[in-house]
Parts: structure tokens; sequence; C-alpha cells
């Protein structure tokens, strides 16, 4: 009687396939998804929850489709001389890049990026029915402006994923290697800036080489430094024909007014909301001296997150840690597993409970 | 120096289109997209706004990417033994068809829809790369099982829409209809309920067909009876199986926390917020009634609409009504225009204004 996906007439390429996703696993420490841990301070949340309240009561309307209060907030965010033209957002911004594959991707088209990198990015790629190419980087997940040139001019790909400063990896991208990736190419090139307010603050913003480059795309989150994972905001800016383009593959009224009202009073206190992003640099960089300490092998982070090679059995770590009721990540590359800067306690409490494990 | 969609590498499919939508004009009487024009209750508003308010302070962390209270409480709202592994829900329903889509149609597949129906299914439909198969109606849009088997059977499609009602047509569907199509069909068989609760009473739904029917799938909505329509809330009903086949293929955490937290909250009071459902089928009835008198061609409806006929220049009667402040809408059917139900005020300034027309 009980049915199963096999019985379904679904689609042949999803037969067999998992969900994507990070076990859901209630622990007290929970440093695996790079969610920014420091809870959204008070007056902000009261001054998001009233916003949110003058919303409610006009709910039974559709929301403003263009969400215009909310790109102009975002190109203001922004600064770089932007305008809400320049803007587009969507559900956390693993949507806002499902539209771009939409628009100029889609089936009998490939898209690019060098692994390893969000795994979204091939997952999102194959879902409109895209191919995927893998291109690789330097022994230290590193990409130098002439390799990657060679690699993008060789697999002449329709859409280019650039993610600066790298997930899982952490490695930050220097803006001439985006210069010649887009030379290189001739699709759509993404430069994906989810982690950029974790880098070192000398790091221009590859918004800076926006103006004259009609193919680059700089995509941002509100998930991580501005501490609104659950609120899922993504967004992005661009030459005002990529909107355009948008337009066209966004489902209609996509952004609900909860959503844009929620997003909008936030970047009021985008001083304040992102006022932890120093504190957390900072447990980034104690991690990265104190994995070394233990004989680890941490990578170079740009982001609020650090891999770390040199673990003999990875899954046994990860599952190890959670017995002590700390939650990292296994990414799957062997040897390496990657950890969330936590507040300084969390962070603590996870480094304190790898000592052990190396003791035991 | 300023670019156009022509000079980007965008799809050649999209090139040259529109994006869906109908007009944005901000009109003191708006009865053109289906919302439910009475406003939330007072005292349902602050308790949603209360449990958003509490949502909110958590939004730095990931939502539950199961939203497993939200499911529970749709599975309690709509009866008939339905549990939360039943459930599944989107950023509107077009995102619940779009899932749909992306599991059991895509490129290389067909979807199926009797023509006119809503026009957001063929665009889904291309969206993911499936053609499209526009069925037939009879003189009055009606469909016969017969008939439809025929056609389902001829057309072999991976996956079927059939919208009960139908919109833009209003058009009541009788259950042997949907058993007729489910028979005469491999593949997937969706039965939109966006507007069931507009129905007559003693309308079933097809939820009770779903036992044993593992390829049937009933979609509702929040946006009408519900009047949630920007909190952007679509949910289905059937197979647990058919749900794992979605997992696959959504966004992670699509449904923001403060989504979950607000359609959690409304459907605790689901009683308060179906209140004015009963007024809305009094003013559709009157519309039906008043168009009837003055010489137009109303279509029998089971929802918040109605579709007339008669209309010499839909277009240029549009454009009157909207210089008398009444925004309804041209859905491109040659002598029709269609119009909402709003509250008994507007449905007078409606009725009043078209009246006017018809004197000048």
């Amino acid at each position: 009687m009980t049915v199963s996906l096999d019985d379904l007439p679904i689609r042949d390429d999803l037969r067999g396939q998992k969900p994507y996703g990070a076990p859901q696993v209630p622990l007290p420490i929970a440093l695996n998804v790079n969610e920014n841990t420091h809870p959204i301070p008070a007056d902000v949340a009261e001054d998001i929850a009233d916003s949110v309240a003058r919303a409610i009561t006009g709910l039974n309307r559709y929301p403003d489709r263009e969400f215009t209060e909310l790109r102009e907030s975002f190109a203001a965010y922004l600064g770089h001389n932007l305008s809400a033209e320049q803007i587009w957002a969507g559900n956390g911004s693993n949507e806002v890049l499902q539209h771009l594959l939409q628009a100029f991707a889609g089936p009998g088209r490939t898209a690019f990026g060098f692994a390893p990198t969000y795994s979204m990015y091939s997952l999102l790629a194959r879902g409109v029915g895209s191919e995927w190419i893998a291109g690789t980087r330097g022994a230290r997940f590193e990409i130098t402006p002439d390799d990657a040139a060679r690699q993008v001019r060789e697999a002449d790909p329709d859409v280019i994923f650039l993610c600066s400063p790298n997930n899982p990896t952490g490695t930050p991208m220097s803006l001439d290697v985006i210069e010649a990736v887009y030379e290189a190419s001739r699709g759509i090139v993404i430069v994906d800036e989810a982690y950029h307010e974790f880098a070192s603050a000398d790091t221009p913003s590859a918004l800076t080489l926006l103006p004259g480059r009609e193919r680059l795309v700089i995509s941002r989150t509100m998930s991580k430094a501005f501490a609104f994972a659950g609120a899922r905001v993504g967004y992005l800016a661009a030459d005002p024909a990529v909107v355009d383009a948008l337009r066209l593959v966004r489902l209609p009224y996509h952004l609900s007014a909860v959503t844009q009202a929620a997003a909008t009073a936030a970047l009021r206190h985008s001083e304040t909301m992102l006022r932890t992003v120093a504190e957390i640099v900072e447990q980034r960089d104690r991690i990265s001296a104190t994995l070394a300490a233990l004989g680890y092998d941490p990578y170079e982070s740009g982001s609020n997150f650090v891999l770390f090679g040199g673990v003999a059995d990875p899954h046994e770590t990860w599952r190890r840690l959670c017995d002590q009721g700390v939650l990292i990540r296994d990414i799957g590359i062997p040897g390496h597993l990657r950890v969330s800067a936590g507040t300084e306690e969390e962070t603590t409490a996870f480094l304190d409970a790898l000592a052990r494990l190396r003791d035991e």
C-alpha cells in the first residue's frame, strides 16, 4: 500500500538522489552552516517587528512586485553610486542565483565554477538543465589570473561562478582574477560575495569593477554578516539590463510583503547589524591559530569559517564532536572539516572539545 | 553606453518576451487580481505580529528546512485525515507548482491544461523547459469527463493541471472529471483548488479522491479566501512520496522563519480569517446578476471573481473604468473582462461605474 518515490513518474535524472542539506541536529553549539551566531540586538529586533506588524495589516493584498523600497535600501547600503535599477533580490541568494541561471543558462547551456566551491552552484545548474563544468584550484585552493583565464577560455561557459571568498575553503579572491575571467569569457560572470563583510578591511568589493562590465554580477546575502539567515534575503547588483532579464524568469510577487518589510527595516540598522563582524573575525583567527597549534592544517580564510585539513577520519571526528554537543560540518573533502566562527563562548567550546579528542 | 537586454547572452527562448504580471496601477478600487479585499481582522493581525516578533529574535539562524509546525497546521486545517508528511508548501502556490514541474516535468517532458486557464501554468512549464499542451473546453468553458479523458489520453502528458474552479473563467469542475483524467493518464494530476473556498458549500474537495491515488496532488493557497496574498504562502496535499520528490528540487530553506511563523499563526485563526468568504460570494452573485441585467454575459463562477462576455472593446472599457478609479482585468480573451468580487462598497463602485459607461 505504501508508495515510494520510485513508483512515481519522477524525472530520470532525479532518481536515487538525496535532498541537499546539512543534517539538522539540535545541539547546543551549532557551528555547521556558517550562520552568525550572535542574535539580532533587541532594539533592532523590535523596530523590525514594528515594521512587519504594519505590513501584516495589508497582507490581504499582493506585495509590490518590484519591491522598490527594498531595492532602494540595498542600493543605498551598497554604495558605489548604485541605483535601485541595478538591484535584484530573492528568497535567499540561492533564488537569486537560480534566476540568473534560468535567464542565462538552462537546458543546453553550461555553468562553470572552480572546485571545490559552494555545492549549490552545481545543484542549481543541473536543476535548470545546464551542464556543470568543474574547474580546478591550486594546492591551497588558490586561483591565479592566468590559470583562471585559461580554464574559462577552454570551457567557454554561459555562466561562471566566482565565490569570493570561496565556500567551503574560505580562500580570498583578488580582483585581478575576476578581471581576467571577465576578459576571457563571453558569459555572465557572477561574483558571489556572500562572505565579503568578513574579508580584511582593505579587500575591495567586485562592485568596484561593475561600471562598463554589463556581464558582471555581484551577489550578496543578508544571511551571514547581517545575521538574517532566517529571513531568507539574497540580492545582487548588476547592469539594469541584467535585472530586466531576471524579471522574465522570477515568479510573480516572489518576495512577500513581510520579507520586504523585515529586510528594509534591518537595512535601516545596518551599522548595528554588522557590529558583530569584527568579533567574529577575531574568533575565526583564533580558531585558525589554535587549530595550527593542535597540529591541524587550517586554510587562509576571508570568511566567517575555517576549513582545516590533517583530520585522519573526518566523519569520526565530526561524530565525536557531536557527542560533546558541538555540531560542525563534514563537507566531503577527504581529510578535512569546516567550522563556523561562533561567539567567544561557542568557539571556546569547539576548541576545547577538539583538544579533548586529541588527548583521549 | 546604455546596455539593453538584447546585448546580453540571454537564452534565445526569452528574447523579446515581456515579464508576466497585471499592471500595478494604484487606483482606489482594485478588483484586478482576485485578492480578498477585506483586510485581516485587527485581533488576528495582532496575534500574527506577536508570533512573527518572536521569530525575529532568532533570525540569525536558518529556518526549519522541513517547516514541520506549519505542515502540521496545514494538515489539521485541511482535515480529511491528512498528516504532515502529505503536506508541502512554498512562497505562493506558483513556487509549489514550480517544484512539481521541476520534479515531474522539466526538459523533454510535457505539461497539459484545458485552455483558457491560469496563464502561469504554461509560463511555469516553459520556464522548466517543458512543452506546454493546451487542451480545449466547451462553449461555456465547461469540461466533460469523457472529453477530458480523451484529450488527456491523446496528449499523454507528464503533468496535468486541472484548475478547480478555473481561473480566469470561474468554471466549477466536478470530481468525475478529475477521476476520469486520473484514469486516462500516467502523469502527475494537479488539481489547483486556489479558489475552492468560494465554491458552493456542497462542492466536495478533490482531497476526498486522494486515498489510493499516488499521482494526484491538490494545491491550495492562502492568497484568496485566507486574505494572505502578501504573505506568499501556497501549499499542497499529496502522497508522502510526492513530497519526497519535491525535497529534491526545492531550494534549501526556501520558506523563511517569518513566513512560517506568520502562516502558522494565521492558521490558528482560520475560522475568523475565512469569515469574509460568504460575504464575497454574495457580492460575486450580485455582480453576475447585475452584469446580466446590464446586458453582459457573465459565466457561472465557483470563485471570487466573474468573467463576463459581451464587451465590445475590452481594452477601451478597461481604460474607462480606470478613469473612474476602478481597476479590473483584461485577461486577453476577446470580448471578455474579469472582475474580482470586493467589499459591498467596492462592488457597488464597479457596478455603478460600468453602468455609467453604458449610459454615456
